[in-house]
């Protein structure tokens, strides 16, 4: 589906959803068992595994610093997609994509922890994207917060760190205009065929930590960048909402 | 734990399970949406995904043939394992021991293909470990062949080919000699442990077609290999059995 | 500096440049001679060299389209910064940094291009940062933007196209928040103490095209996400006034 | 020569070779003068220089243990083989059989080392192949155990170490089933056109440490299995006796 | 322009330039801000940046020498060329050409440290070309002594050094033979169409460090070097008064 | 041994050599079965296997010119130096000093063909050091050229050509200056020990074709440099015999 075929006015979503609707949203924890935390979350048919790996040592740039870290790496199995993509680890290089996400995860996890809390070991946030159907990243990040709360769990519970360090809650969504129309959680046909595509990352709080606009075609005015703001907050309200849920909050 | 700690005729496996048992085997289909076989496979703690990829293109040395080609790919997710490993795509390169994985899977499934009848196409294969718990290269082997069945009847429903390539079942078991006891189906802490350790492939009708054994400490003998052998014999007709019982055969 | 040793309402931004004010613009034409365009883009101390290759082919998914591409490399020489930082020739790979960034401009670059009126071929941007003091990406949109310009011209003169497919123009800058004050074009210090950091793009028409704003350390909020848009209207305002001078248009 | 074109029971070998003869083999010590220990092996056409480096270090994983480390590396000249192929210091990596090759040889060697005897260096073997004819992998088992065993001798002349960390000698062959018909130690033509190809790793005291069999075409049965076991056992025992020969034991 | 298509004796440099005569030389100090050393060195339309950066630090095989080393990169911008090529950071790999250059500037620039004056530390000289037209690594060695002594003018005025370890000046040039005729400094229509091309490194002592000379088509002749050397010895007469002059000394 | 050790007037070289005197000269031919052109070079204890390869094809830039093309690839065994050296294939790169050296060999042995008269194919000359004693540059330059006089008649006898592409014989050695005496062929302790360091290629009528000299420590003189290139001269004379011998002319 391209931009080309949606005649205005006429989009649909499927399963009859609403603009300003979610796909359903599923976090199970202890996906897998190995983990200090470890938990599926999917947004409708995407589906990322999130790991949380704590590691007593730290990135060069924070040895002796008392300080810790946190980290993030992205995956996507090669066949999480329509047709199957090159496995990164074969072609021998992670893709500038793949780069890109990764950090944008890290960075938006780092916001809610106060490193100083953690001691000098590092979590190390691991999201594999295990099926695709848009809103990987943000996904990732979402459910990347449980993970990483089930690991500070597992810190305070082992008696290594006496306070949590997790100052925040912090989710993710993504948001897009197709058909000229302002849409919540994009699906990957939506993703394809839209003019403007956003991803906004926000705490509990409510401030932004992360906002990543991109015009796929024409360019966007501060009016429709205002109406997607408006479905993030209300999407990411709703994620932060099921997160709690998860964690028996 | 390691071969020294277990005393000689006390080894008990967990779960109370016989020498010649495997752990419980699920085989659930169509796991993820896209791909054309997709087979979360698990024995006992190991649950491995495999998907099938048609893809219409066939590598150099087929190009021309009117052949096919069965290929495979095996990952293991970083925190799939009790410690977090390097991400292969982060370091830019496949450790020695996936690159040999992944040419075992594919020897074996090209083995019960008669590639001239699948066309010049490609099945792909991707074998990615989300949870280790021993014996994952034969887990990889016995899904990859439903996912590959799962590709040759989506290929003979779309009319691509009018006959099935496949020639026979193929599965795989490890089993490995503990504190001198042959035992079948090596889980994760017997497998630091053992003496020997053997991986078998073989065929429904009753041949083997890949062979690796390994004295981890002490050589082993032709009597042990033998007993060896009937174990694997034994836990490969139960692997197949429910390889059919999963297709509906 | 860091944002913690900066009283609030006391900053003063070097030579007494007010909140909302660039630093000094140059735009070099012709900086070098060889390519089809050349130019050298000052933003105060940031000095990037952007070259405009005409390729008379284009990447894979192009071709047969009878479309062409616009694409952008970026790169920093080792001493272009206060230390010198590795060579990423030697290195064997370019950072995550360096690859996001050079999406940003290929991406901000292609939303002005009409790509079917270029012809099959491709428009290479090269960007290289020869002194770094912040603001390396905005300086090279806007200065790939001038570089772009004169290829197309080029193409022109050489009869190569009849009509420009340049639909508008494009410029970037970079705003943040820095000990609670908004300002615009943010230099290496200022850059280094933000609280909120955020690159925008935008075209002559005034749609954005990029918005890429990251919390540093606090979140920020829509209000001073507002404020820090009008502080980045007015200065695209006056980068696409000194890239129409420089161009003599 | 492929296996369709050999006539069953009109199988001749080159130079009227017995299914149960060695080609002729010839160990030469001291083939070049740096290596502690350096020896020229053939198994007929198949020539492989193998090297056995004392280096004062060992791998991570051993440090600080007092325990030594036995390692080894493969490769293959350019044109050892009857059409040049690629020189993988060139291509930038080692090819997954290569990798598949040094694993094995590295394995089997330390079988027969009592590591806390070598002290805290590292024994490296580099098996280069010369000329290639079938075999290269058990020639340089073979002949990396005489290298080994020159090099543990300079270790006790120099007083490094007090006794010997050998334990016993290890040796291997292929053998193979060509046109139905049991074959002992195959040259390449015979490998090309096999059935089933087995590669069997023995010690002087009788046991298999390393067992590798790979149906080519056809599944093999235990009968078969044990056939060419057989063969491998009447093999190694004479390469066994060529070492101690060689050795002047 | 090949070498066929020049007539014998009907060769005419650019500018009316004659065959003993550099190109005209411009050498600017501080070229950027950042580095301890910045030089833009050109050679008529060859320019290149050398900058000289002091870092606190040595390779390994310094470590506790008390020594000090130099050492040098050398790149060239994509499109300082008459058509683009490619990026080597983004190919992964610096070419043989580059390597080979770059192991030429070191070793010419540290003919005339005395690695014991400078203290274990290292002066890393960054040779980038803007712009090529032809002597790219003359003019680089030339430019990076004058970088490097504005770097240990700064060591001396920290007072991190106590006395110079420059022993002398370095300067290089290529020289060839065009058309059968011996040319000084040769550009790039020239060195592409020269018999035999020369690049001579001498120190302002008169000796020669580095001496390279490749027959592109005809072997050369006693008689015909000499010639070129004595040219060379000319030019390098003038370079190091330009370097002296911009200097200041 | 280094320079420092040696006192004036006193070097003795081994095994009585007089200062203008080869090591002898070992040229071994088919010693390697499958290449077109195999030969052992010896220069005393450095020995190098250079084989040549006939392909038919060759690099893109040759494709469609009804030209050939003469290549070169160099390496060196890990243990043919006196202490062992990383595998190049291992690091997954070619070192500077590798990339230099195949250069060097590759251009040497072109300026000996007429590429017209090869047809469109390569010849691909690898050259291996087996053992390492100085002067594997020169030893490989030597050999190849007879490797490629071998791999050319076959192509005469196999009717692929009408005419010898080979204009001219080439042969390569090293001099240097050690202690202050010119001395021919440095084996590796002088060439450790040596003050300056020349590799000189030269055609057997006459002409240099390569000339590499480096000042190891103090820079040379004309003089210095004359009195090289008569040894060198000398050398190469022999080594043009000895090649003409090997191949029986």
């Amino acid at each position: 589906m391209t931009a080309e075929n949606i005649l205005p006015g006429t989009f649909e979503r499927s399963a009859g959803r609403a603009a300003n609707a979610l796909r359903p949203v599923t976090i199970t924890r202890n996906y897998t068992c190995h983990a200090e935390g470890s938990v599926l979350i999917e947004f409708g048919g995407t589906k990322v595994l999130c790991t949380a790996s704590v590691e007593e040592k730290v990135p060069p740039h924070k040895r002796g610093s008392g300080e810790g870290w946190v980290t993030a790496e992205y995956g996507m199995l090669p066949r999480a997609t329509h047709t199957r993509s090159d496995r990164e680890a074969a072609r021998g290089k992670q893709s500038g994509r793949t780069q890109e996400i990764q950090r944008l995860i890290g960075r938006s996890l780092r916001c809610v922890f106060d490193l100083s809390l953690l001691g000098e070991r590092t979590i190390a946030l691991d999201c594999d994207v295990l099926q695709a159907d848009g809103g990987t990243r943000t996904a990732a990040i979402t459910g990347a917060f449980v993970a990483a709360s089930d690991a500070v769990s597992w810190l305070l519970a082992q008696g290594k760190i006496a306070q949590t360090p997790i100052k925040d809650a912090v989710a993710a969504i993504s948001v897009g205009i197709v058909n000229g129309q302002p849409l919540l959680d994009l699906e990957y046909t939506e993703d394809a065929g839209c003019d403007t595509d956003m991803n906004v990352v926000m705490t509990a709080a409510g401030g932004m930590v992360e906002l990543q606009g991109t015009a796929e075609g024409a360019a966007f005015s501060r009016v429709e960048m205002n109406a997607l703001l408006d479905l993030a907050e209300k999407g990411i309200g709703e994620l932060l909402a099921a997160q709690r849920q998860a964690l028996g909050l």
